[in-house]
């Protein structure tokens, strides 16, 4: 099983930036720990902050993975780019979202890539790429 | 670890109901089966159509239990009773929707209870529950 | 032919509130005279003011019954609930209201239920009803 | 009883356009049908493509006739002139719409000439005239 | 001095249509007490209901006539084919409402049209006319 | 002079959820002073949840009490029909609610049920309730 | 006959201020031709570039003089303390506006004073004054 | 205790303006029963049209008066200066409007200094006063 | 190949209104020069400035011709009546327009027509015709 | 070099008012800091509560004044008198803000005033006024 | 003459992605047709996925090329940052869309760009292209 | 001190792009004149027309420099990705636009980077940077 974790702006500031919001814990270490989590599973991660380069990678992998694990970050409420690459692609896609924009800003609220994705985990810290990660397991079983 | 999976109004329907959206299992069926999964776990179930018994329902549970899982259904969109009901408890709520709520009309993308939620999931189907069950299992490690 | 009249929040107040609007008949009297009109359906009536106790009544009936009329009064306009209970049963629903709604306050002409009606009779007093039924006669013969 | 039948745009190709949502009969087999079955009614109908038509037929009929039925068709949403011209004749006006409106696009959901009319009916294909036509016989008895 | 006055819909029906709001003297009759009061002023006028003979009429005169009075009626308030031909000739267009349009439903206080005119009147009853036709008068002084 | 207060969802957790808002004290502890307070009065207490619940009791007391003190909770903002209920009865409801509702979230700025009240009171915590009571009194005089 | 001409905010630069869109005459200039080309009536004239000291000035007059002309500038569409003050009088206002308002920016399509105004004018440069003159002029014949 | 009541715009015309909505006693033969009433409350009073003339008595007394009682009138509806006037000064002010603006224009229900004071009180006529006033009192307590 | 032009309201004046935007050539002189560079194609050509005679022209080719090069003008932007006759024919429409409606009024960027169009082509002026043509030709190779 | 620094509403607070946003200066004690520091400078200082003595202001020394620094206070965002003002002199005008108004309520980001001045700056305390004066003495080198 | 195609985000999917919208072609494999079919044309092609690098084209290629034909993809919609660079360069740019966008969701019936452009093209499949190119070649006729 | 200037996208056609608005000198040129003018500050200066390379550059400065000027260009109106690498970094940023986005078009009114920003300066030219910059000068002493 191949998975790509690909996180959007901002996300390499993980552990850094804003850390009332986004917790102490840098995405690297965090990659590690899955990783060893989930011995079985081919996990790939790729960071970058430009739209453009999302957009490659979803194409890149969106046609050979089992499953893509996409945090848009701030990409999520204003790319309708990013969604029509997740709807030209045929590999599933989940999205993550560390804070529970719910609870944040209103224009936090919409979602133009959770359109096209199997669903949205928001809210559950760093736990939520675990989630969305058994997801793609289960639908193996 | 005691929990309760709260769902709202029309979610007795379940496996009879537009099926296409919703599937094809009904609640207790699934239920049985989660219990099995998680043996460990005090997990209780209920549901009911009414606003007023699902706050009801938040308040009786809402400072003993462990966490509770809720499914609003379509209160999900227009009720801030529930809302100022879970603001008002003491135990944690996630928010579990079975169908991908951001892929249907445009007043589904509103959720009034997840301000005041853990985090939310959806579109992942009756998983969603497991998945959210599987954030307060960790969170006591 | 079995047909349930179901009335919502305070439509039992029918010949008694704001008579200028609804008139000075009371539901029960019309009720009387509707089934003596049509001795050949088997006409059933419910009332509540409870948006949960409507969707339970729904889901009761929505599986058996050749029709459902429904004057989900002012959830009408706000429950997406009710539309939901509509969607998720078999029988065909028939919105009806005492009232031109269209010629009211901006937000009555709103409908949520309407969208999974079969269609909707606005304006015509208690005969809305009997149009409503009506209906439900032609479509069998 | 003097009735007009007053059809508003495109629905002189009903029977041929957008069979889907409209239904297989042309508007002039249907309106013999009805003159059969309403023998006693003075039946009269008229359809234009043109709102200033549609309200010079409004004057010219409004003063008269003890009743008209009005499928404004599209200009429904959008026509401020003819709401003007029910609102300046005697004659009472009732709404028809053959398909459900409620659950078209949103722009279908208003309803300027409703605002003047008695009342409204949508969604019950052509059986929608015989019930705004049972409406003025029942006024009379 | 020729001047063109130009009524849109309904308002054939002046003296006869909502006289509480637009008074009971017909438009003819006024007209002929208009022409006595300005001997000196070639007077013309042209009512319908239609949009598209309005227009006709606006390229017709507006290439020749000193001044056109406009009172557009239901058609100001949602016609930009009136305010496009408005625009495309030469003699300037002055819009007058017999009724007070700010005091009255909020769909009535959006004037497509007036944008192109030299200005507009409303509110003054049939004098609005006057005031309108004084104003061409003066400029030629 | 006979008096009902009625409190909608959440107001029976008051003294125990969101005490930075609502304060420390329950509601029952408050009723018992209000009625030492005003011995003459023939004070009556409900709470609900259901929005239906809310409407039945209005419905109940609303012919015959002298007065009801009506805290809708956050029905307030959303319930057209309790709305409707108090168009329906003929006693006079007074609006209360403990917290200054407009110097919170945008969504509580509007009260549906406030348009058919006497007034509102907003901000005063409890003592709102004893301002209302006392507006029944002084009325008498 | 006694007529206030009661000029807003920055009408005191007319002739200086903005001549492209205003002219180049002050008022002052205008205001003596006006009172020599209607000598029989009691003109007096008041500028003020505050809200309140117009609305002071409402009240002043409002009881006692035939008519007042409003040109309440800027304020027209911010206002609702001027729509209320002549509301609030017996004497009736009519409103002139210089420039052609609705040609301009979109805030200034709105008026609230208009709204209880007896009717409106807008767009012909000075010659409006002596419109709205002529107005009460006739009025009285 | 000393307290002010400080009235906006048009609050002068009490008695006399309006009469339907308002009433017919002035503030002055109402202020006069109030200091009867409430003989220990330094009371003082102060009305007037001007915004910059309210914001003015605001920081005259705002730092050393008990309570301010602030019916803003109109400018309730559109004022920031005053909302950050009430921000700006350490005395509780609480807002009373004389009318129920909730059942009113739809541009009345936005209150800008709500937000800023203690609550606000609204329909009660002059007795809104009183219940102010009251509010106070029993704070001292 | 059997190709209608129907030009809607205001189009008759090309060559003679708003130069500026929309070019000195006749529509006239310019189908004289089309028909003689596409001598191969049947082209017909009707004007009106009426919304239901385009309709009409529209119900009339709408079911023998190859193809309907549609330049709605105005109605344009504020016509589901002729949105719903191009849905109601067979004969594919391709919507024109000679200036670059994006970059003028906010209005103008709506389409109704457009929606059930095969396309839509602005800003080329005449050419834009001969591009809609050419789409047309191309087809059938 | 004859500058102008125009204070609006709430402004006279500044040190006493909501020290958390706008520091603990008076504005006073600034003015003598800032006069010594551009001794060159001709600098005049006016404070006013009232949007029309502001108007008044600008109308006073707009001829005359080589600049004008005006912070509008609350009025820069619903004033469109301010703005006709500014519009209606020569000199020209920046608006400065002390606190930044972006990150504040959503209805403190619209600005009238800012339309017809130079620029804006917001946000650095006190030394926004010295960054205008600045830009005012670089121009004339 | 030196034409640069430029497509934006997830064209490069072109005959794989969406196929039921936008076909089943490869871009490369039309480009080398187009080139073929217009010799006498300097044709270069370039896509990338990122915003900014689109930009970098425009900017690069404005000034020398007689004409860009722009597929902005999504961006369209939402990037002001391509719509300045188009207005930054001097040769003339004209918009092509593959599918008819005034069809779809109505996110994509903005368009930032086509502002800007010459003019607008959607709808035409691959055509489209082809059409841009015609119009470049009449110009220079 | 050591001050990151950052432009965003088409600043680097200044002088050469819409000079009417932006002025005929390169940014080149302009930061040679400022180094020179500021010689005790390390200036630097980068732009970039993709919004993750501006990202990228506020996170690789952001932790070490004392201050960043940032004209984020169009950006500025529509990234929340930019807003929030603001937050998440330590440096302050001052938001800097060479035009009056306030007089232009609305869309350029907002700004979601300036809520992160310290403040925002607009419409000086050139000179903005300056005043940036002084602000960073003066923060030390």
């Amino acid at each position: 099983m191949k998975i790509l974790i690909l996180n959007g702006p901002n996300l390499n500031l993980l552990g850094q930036r804003e850390t009332a919001i986004y917790g102490h814990q840098s995405f690297d270490a965090y990659f590690e720990q899955l990783k060893k989590k989930f011995p079985s599973v081919d996990l790939h991660y790729y960071q970058n902050n430009s739209e453009g380069k999302l957009i490659d990678k979803l194409h890149e992998c969106g046609f050979s993975y089992d499953g893509i694990i996409l945090n848009g970050g701030a990409y999520t409420h204003t790319s309708i780019a990013i969604m029509d690459a997740i709807a030209g692609i045929t590999t599933p896609v989940v999205e993550v979202h560390i804070s529970n924009v719910h609870a944040r800003e209103s224009f936090r609220s919409t979602s133009f890539s959770a359109k096209k994705c199997v669903g949205a985990i928001a809210g559950f810290g760093m736990f939520g790429y675990e989630m969305a990660l058994s997801y793609f397991l289960q639908k193996t079983k």
